[in-house]
């Protein structure tokens, strides 16, 4: 941030009167731009026994699997987030969504939450994100090419829960220093 | 937002390519400046079987009893924003916390995210941001004076999961037209 995004002028970097943290703050108009961590929502989607996993048509992992997930936007709920996110990677339409997996990252300023689901129907395909979208079975899920730890993370929670059939909700946070990326 | 935060031309709000939402959007460096929830963190505190409640001293809802909760700042982890803010509020520390209820407030683009936790220790008292910190029976929670509707969501879900000793995780959603404040 170099400019203020109220009156254009350049912000400087100061913590503000009974604050504690630096701030961007426009000297001009004495706005005070707030930085926070955004929610990326997602689904682990099954059909009986398989997950379904997108492989990314994207940067950042582009070819990697992933489940579907994006940045939640304003005006929905999370839930809402993690549907509309499958429908876009997934094309695929869900029922009996469980909040299942709440994992921080905050070397990167976000939170990831996943819903388990059921898919409705069964009807699925590559979205305009995803290079193909496809079932797996807990033998064949391509461990090596995820995309991303939390992914991974809710993916072991999850064949780990199948087990003894009882699905908790998971919280767990990513190292300080770790990347994302699980290679 | 007026100006962009980057290069300081004014924005436009448009969709951009590839987008299905209005987005500011500048046409000098073409940075697109997303907008995304904030997540609001915060902590039911027992002490044996009461819990602690904080009358606030500040705007929103100035006067009115709140479970000690405020914004989670980047790089840290929900639990991590959650602790901080009851330090903050009512100069408690905490022990055993567990995640509690997540409530969505899409109206104003907010998650209220609660967990238990027990007092560590016997200390805690007014914080810079509370008029004054009391244990309250459930007898005694002044329910017509909650500042705010997830507060009041999660004290509700706390009394009546512990008639049963069983507390899952809540999830729900404010309508969205609703205010939060609850009078």
């Amino acid at each position: 941030m170099k400019f203020c995004s109220q009156c254009g002028n350049p912000v400087i970097q100061r913590i503000p009167e009974g604050d504690s943290r630096l701030r961007y703050v426009c000297e001009q108009c004495h706005t005070v731009h707030y930085q926070n961590p955004n929610i990326v929502a997602g689904c682990l989607v099954t059909v009986g026994d398989q997950v379904l996993l997108c492989r990314r048509a994207i940067e950042p992992r582009l070819g990697y699997w992933t489940l579907p997930a994006g940045f939640m936007e304003n005006g929905e709920t999370v839930e809402q987030a993690a549907r509309r996110e499958t429908v876009e990677e997934a094309c695929a339409e869900l029922e009996e969504l469980h909040l299942y997996s709440l994992i921080d990252v905050p070397h990167i300023n976000q939170v990831h939450v996943f819903y388990r689901a059921r898919l409705s129907g069964t009807q699925f395909a590559a979205g305009i994100e995803s290079l193909e979208v496809q079932l797996f079975d807990e033998a064949d899920i391509p461990w090596s090419e995820l995309a991303f730890m939390t992914v991974r993370r809710t993916l072991e929670c999850y064949f780990a829960d199948r087990q003894r059939q009882v699905y908790p909700v998971h919280t767990s946070a990513l190292p300080p220093s770790r990347p994302t990326l699980d290679t």
